[in-house]
Order: structure tokens, then C-alpha cells, then sequence
């Protein structure tokens, strides 16, 4: 069996307790963070929140923020996304395989290389949970805008492992 | 058994009857309302078309569309989406939870409170379903456009309950 | 049975062949494909990537791209789905229905008619798999940019035909 809470502490990834401090989208409006039906866990769209309730990175790709800068932030919020895969089923080693994600980055007129952006989220989940079970599908969608001004957001599909 | 048919009633919701007029997004191309497949409730997406045909508060909201106009936007979308849960499960008192829903809000250049008009919609389902049932996981998204110049749209999944 | 493999052939469609040319999403990031879990086949974003490894028509619809030419590149965009499908199922033939899509078209300020673009799409569809299994149910949103320039994406999700 791989031991994917094994591999998210080698890498020393700080992943936010979401028993402890609950799931920031909370604060945006009615909603959870995310649902289980039959083996399918439908995650809410996850951002990149910091401990401290700030984005990270705000604005916009092709503006105020750098593709590295993006790049960090949907790294940051696939950070974000193991805490309510680990909160939704008790540890990450229940995930069987990535099914997909839907990534919105925010740019400015003239700006298109969202992918590259959307790479820090899907690159993070392949590091943690290995090629076979940590690529998924994916699309990348150039916004306008998203809540609190954050640049990046994504909304994931997970595989339960059978009990 | 929850009795959201009750519920709606006592709302007072004038839900429209999609038997006798056909869900409105026919008009726009070729689709159809919904997708059943097992215990999942795909719907399309719902706009806030009104009962004479025309948009609800057409516009981009931080342009023509005020946030509470967008927040009563989303609450008719929502309604629209009751129309069509109900035809295609017969009855509200089927749906066992919302899975969860991605919501589309048209801005003009510096608006970013998207999840503020977005609650139009999940507030009312969360209204109907209660606590538990009606809060689903949720993205929201400031996008550029929608068909018929509507400013808000959403993409719902519903479970249905074991029978 | 309906046979959706002769149905390709008989509307001459010239659909790629990703077991000897991949997918040509993987140049765009981490990703896959497609994934299968039960009944459900989910891809991964589908644009009008043509042989040739270029865009069809790339730009803003309103602005460089007209309807005819966004109909067109939704319309390519739909045959490398069907590329992707029978890769993934192994025949057409295994598609029980198509569940819902979500399609994105990339607009200049002022364009509304989303709906008319992502027709290319989902006409395209509904003449291989039929009113029955090709009709899904569907959303369509103006966004600000997709990757590459490209002017459309799809977001598909399929049901699988029982064994």
C-alpha cells in the first residue's frame, strides 16, 4: 500500500489541520468543503488561503502577479486541498487516484499562459501521490475575477480507495 | 422523511413546471436538462430566466447588476434548478444531499465579491434542504460573459436517495 | 445495439488517433488523459488542437475569431473528445450516453453568444451518438483566455454502457 501521509512528511509540507481550524471557504458564504458519494469525494473549490486568513499572491496573472508567483499559489493551494482530503476521509492513504480539476486563474488583458500556473497545484498532487494516482484529468480557465482577489483556484474530484 | 415539498410551499416558491414548459436553456442549443447516472443528478446549467422568457437583472454585476440584484438573480437560479430536480426525480423528497455547485457571476473590470451573489442561490437551497442536505460543496467564478447577457449562471450535482 | 464507430465513418470524421500520437493536452502540464471510476468516464479539457499541433482559430470571439469560426473549432474540439473516448473505452461503441459538458469560449468585451459556439460541440455530439445518448446536459461561460490562445475548451464527462 503507498504511504501518501509518509511522502507528504518527507517532503515537509506544512498541510493546515481542518478538525482544529476549519476550512476557510466557510467564510465566503453557505457551502461545505466538500461532499462523499458512493467512492467519489467532490471537493468545494479550494484557494490559496494562508494560516494567517490572507491570500497568497493576490491580483492578477500578466498584472501584479508573476507566473512563479501563481505557480506558488496553486501550489499553496494544493496544500490546502490534501487538508480536506485528509479531514474528508481520515488520512491521505485512502486516495486511490486523482480524477480531476478544474483551475481558474485571474489575468489581466494579453495574459494566456494560465497552465503554467495551474502546474504548481497538479505538479504538488503528482508529487505527493505519484504519477499512476496523482495525475488526473485537468482543464485551465482564464478568469476575471475570484473572491477576496485571490489569483488562483481549483475544484478537485478524488477517487476513494475500497475498503 | 424530510418533506422539502412541504418546504417549498411554505416558502411560498412559485417553482416553474418544466412538464408543461420545457426548461428554458433548450433555446440556447443542443442539450438537455439533466443526466441521471446511478445515485448522481447531473443538471446543466440554470440561469435566472423569468416565466415571460427574459433575464433577471441582466448585466455584470460592479457594471448595470448591483449585489443584491445579483444575489436575487442566483435565488431565481436556484429556484429554476428546484424545477428541474423535480422533473427529473418526480419529487424534491428524493434528493438525499447537493453535492455541490459551481457558480458563474459576470463581472465588470475590478469587482471581485463574487461569492456574495453567489449565496443568492445556495442560501436558498440550504433554505429548502436544511443544513445538513442543502450545503454542498461550492466554487465560485467571476467570468467574462453568459449567453443572453444573464450575469449569473450555475452547475449543480445532486445525489439521489436510495430507493 | 447502435454503432457509433460506423455512424464516424459515415460522417467522414477524421478523428485522431491518440495510441500513436498522444493526447496533445500532456504538452500543456501534469496531467492525463481522462479517467474511468464505475459507470463515469471524466477527460480532462478538450481543445481545437489541430494535427499539426496549432490552434484552430485562435482568439477572442467578438474579436479576431467569428461565430462560424468559434462553431468550427468546437466542432474539432469534439472530435478529439472522440479520439479520447475511444482510447479510453477502447470503441465508441462502449458509450452509453453522454452526462454533461462544460464549455468555455473566450471572449472580447461585448460578445455574448457563448451558446452559438459551444453548438459546434454539442451538434457534433448529438449527429455521432443521437437525441438519446448524444444530447448531455451542458454549460457554457465566456472567459477571459485559455491556454495557447485557443478560443474554446470542453470539460466532458460520458457514461460507460453496463458489460
Amino acid at each position: 500500500m503507498p504511504d501518501y501521509e509518509a511522502r507528504v512528511a518527507e517532503l515537509g509540507l506544512d498541510v493546515p489541520d481542518y478538525t482544529t481550524v476549519p476550512y476557510l471557504g466557510l467564510k465566503y458564504g453557505s457551502m461545505k468543503s466538500h461532499h462523499v458519494s458512493g467512492d467519489l469525494l467532490f471537493l468545494s473549490g479550494h484557494v490559496p488561503d494562508q494560516a494567517d486568513d490572507t491570500p497568497l499572491h493576490p491580483g492578477r496573472l500578466g498584472g501584479e502577479v508573476t507566473v512563479e508567483q501563481g505557480y506558488q499559489a496553486a501550489r499553496l493551494t494544493a496544500v490546502n486541498c490534501l487538508a480536506t482530503i485528509r479531514l474528508a476521509l481520515g488520512s491521505l492513504n485512502r486516495v486511490n487516484a486523482l480524477v480531476r480539476s478544474l483551475n481558474f486563474v485571474v489575468v489581466a488583458p494579453g495574459f494566456v499562459d494560465v497552465n503554467l500556473v495551474a502546474n504548481g497545484a497538479t505538479d504538488l498532487f503528482r508529487d505527493v501521490f505519484g504519477e499512476q494516482a496523482g495525475l488526473g484529468g485537468r482543464a485551465t480557465i482564464g478568469v476575471a475575477c475570484l473572491a477576496h482577489n485571490h489569483c488562483f483556484e481549483n475544484w478537485l474530484t478524488v477517487e476513494i480507495a475500497g475498503t
